[in-house]
């Protein structure tokens, strides 16, 4: 068995307004920094899995996300392998 | 002028406690996902920068982490090109 590290990415559905994003905008934007166009906010979740293979530790990565990580209904997630 | 997408990851300092970690491990772990060892939560933040190059780009996410988006105290950050 091996130790993996793998970043599971959960943003907001792009079609969906993201109020977070929205605000940090705002915020960058009054600290003078004019040329941020747009700012989308979500999570970056780092998990030390043990597996056999990266292929047997990004399955349990994507279960992570599907069961509890991510609500797919407001949000989509991405998994990348360290 | 062009259009960069930077990805800032804001995430808890190493050797600082991260609750919210803690509480999705035993989360996971009640799901019957026992490989995982650790979890560290953390944010992505997605910036569209209008930029000369990427290294301006670059240098207005550092700018944006440094003065808005991550708490020196209790988070470091690190920069994506997309």
């Amino acid at each position: 068995m091996m130790l993996f590290t793998i970043h599971l990415h959960v943003m907001p559905l792009k079609n969906l307004l993201d109020p977070q994003g929205k605000a940090v905008l705002s915020g960058l934007h009054n600290l003078g920094l004019q040329s941020v166009q747009d700012v989308r906010v979500g999570k970056r979740i780092t998990l030390q899995i043990e597996a056999e293979n990266s292929e047997a530790a990004v399955a349990i990565a994507k279960e992570a996300g599907e069961k509890l990580l991510a609500n797919a209904v407001m949000e989509y997630f991405e998994i990348e392998i360290d």
